[in-house]
């Protein structure tokens, strides 16, 4: 750049702009969480990121020691009626029969071919186990890449009519870059497939596909028929990461404790504890579903029964209030659900 | 802060002081591998760095994208005479022997404890495996931390009398940096144990727990006298990160494949082929010791035979020439070697 008269005030402008956006940030005059209402839950997020990440601190937290974990379905997104990914394992069946013609006649497939939705959902846990094993394995991880990601493009949530990419909480989705803005790595522990996650992990969360930890299985590394090496996927479970395969997947994947973790079920119990007894300031959270309006409401908070999908118990329930990780209620605490809401 | 005369006048300066910095960035007037010697795989390195983020280059990667893997033993560090971690469990093993008398009069534990460093070094591999499961399992993953965090400390290598954590590779050093200056991020994926190489990763090349990837065995969650949580290191493996492992392990916890690999054995030779076969510019390189004098010298390229420890075959290196893998030499190519050499 050659040096003209005009340089020397166009810099001292810049530098008077750039004092200014720091003073902006410092003041903290832009709300980070705007779609949470007042209470409970946001001022513990607010308090944390406060105490852990302010210098002089008594809990101050350096950033490489920054993580926060979160579950997905019914955390980060939408899990009913189904989880996201059974609803595109479901789908898959009638592909995975015409190149597979003998299931035709097999059970649970012959039910799932059937269309006849009452009967479906009624299937039990291993009939729905034997579909993902056969719907998610079997073929290499660029071609399922392929498989997911078209239909991730062109399948539409029965409620709302919107790709279920669409269907991530917007307060949440706060809660996420709020910690990063301070420094914070994020990750998303679920129990769902880790290849299925990571397809859209980095598009939906800005969560990175090496910050996702799943359910995983075995893959081989081997060579396709034109010497091309690729990974296929086996029908054989790695990682079951759910319950204490959360803490266990967190260790294998990310090898230290985190500091915060954000869950809604059962199956998120084990995170929030294993979170909790590290030292220092520590925030475990549980979403619970009690708006039937604007979202869903179940679990035994409104008396209702527990459901196949997010078992979030009575006990859990108790649990939280007793050892005090902090509820948030979806219809109390969230201003909006969604970012297309009007 | 409030506004005096002079500020008008410091915020010019700071201006023209950030502009020059920038400028000084990129001209690239710093050289980012100075203790290399120009050369073909210098050369290769930064034609591939400017190819890939270079804006508007054919070859240009988005940042996202810029994943490099790095192998461990004898790609970062001195894996000669041992690899540091089979010398950790070897001093280990009086401990492990006092916790469990039994153990003294069963092989190998008995040729450990007599000192007969010949005899120890002619332990066939099934038996340093037996110890190597003996010594690393059978703990928390809290107490692991702290007999191996003790153990980094105190040890020191036989031949230059250093804590084994200064043998590490310079030149090696400056790749990691330059490529994290250029927006790649870096991971190491050690067959080595991932629990132990986690633990200086980050202070000794920067990388953080949770993009080490090695060897792993199963944990499990539970709690101890006290009902505190804790994770048990269980004598399972459920990664072997060697070989076929290194492509199947980089799935598991990386999720996407690199664009950048450097290994030095036949056990990276498979990572090396999964990272060349991708699309778009692609670079791996292998470490060859022929350095008797500053290091070591050994394998089929200085006409030696294979070794039990670091395994670069005459097979490897034909396939390296073969395919185009660019093969370091740290006898021509490595201005120095170690951060501490006059």
């Amino acid at each position: 750049m050659r040096q003209t008269p005009v340089f020397p005030v166009l810099a001292r402008f810049a530098g008077l702009a750039l004092l200014f956006l720091v003073v902006l940030e410092v003041q903290g005059q832009t709300d980070p969480l705007p779609s949470w209402n007042d209470g409970a839950a946001r001022k513990a997020i607010v308090d944390f990121v406060q105490a852990t990440t302010t210098q002089g601190s008594p809990q101050f937290v350096p950033p490489a020691e920054r993580i926060a974990t979160f579950d997905q379905d019914g955390t980060l997104w939408v899990e009913k009626p189904m989880y996201t990914q059974v609803l595109y394992c479901l789908d898959r069946v009638p592909a995975l029969v015409k190149a597979r013609p003998e299931l035709a006649n097999v059970e649970p497939f012959t039910t799932v071919l059937s269309g006849d939705r009452a009967a479906i959902s009624r299937l039990p846990l291993e009939d729905l186990e034997k579909i993902l094993v056969a719907t998610l394995t079997g073929v290499s991880v660029d071609e399922f890449k392929t498989q997911a990601g078209r239909w991730l493009e062109m399948a539409r949530d029965p409620r709302w009519k919107r790709p279920y990419t669409e269907l991530t909480y917007l307060p949440m989705q706060e809660v996420l870059e709020y910690l990063r803005a301070n420094a914070f790595k994020t990750f998303i522990v679920t129990g769902g497939g880790q290849d299925f996650v990571r397809l859209y992990g980095e598009r939906v969360y800005g969560v990175p596909p090496e910050q996702v930890v799943g359910t995983a299985g075995v893959t081989r590394y081997g060579y396709d028929k034109a010497g091309k090496p690729f990974l296929f996927k086996e029908p054989k479970l790695l990682l079951n990461d759910n319950d204490a395969g959360k803490p266990e997947g967190i260790h294998l994947m990310i090898g230290r404790r985190p500091i915060a973790a954000f869950g809604n079920s059962t199956g998120d119990r084990d995170m929030l504890e294993y979170t909790r007894a590290g030292h220092g300031a520590r925030l475990a959270m549980i979403v619970l579903h009690d708006d039937a309006v604007r979202e869903y409401a179940y679990g035994p908070a409104q008396g209702l029964p527990d459901s196949k999908v997010g078992t979030f118990t009575k006990a859990l329930y108790d649990e939280a209030r007793k050892v005090g990780w902090p509820v948030v209620s979806m219809k109390t605490d969230w201003k909006r659900i969604f970012a297309w809401e009007e």
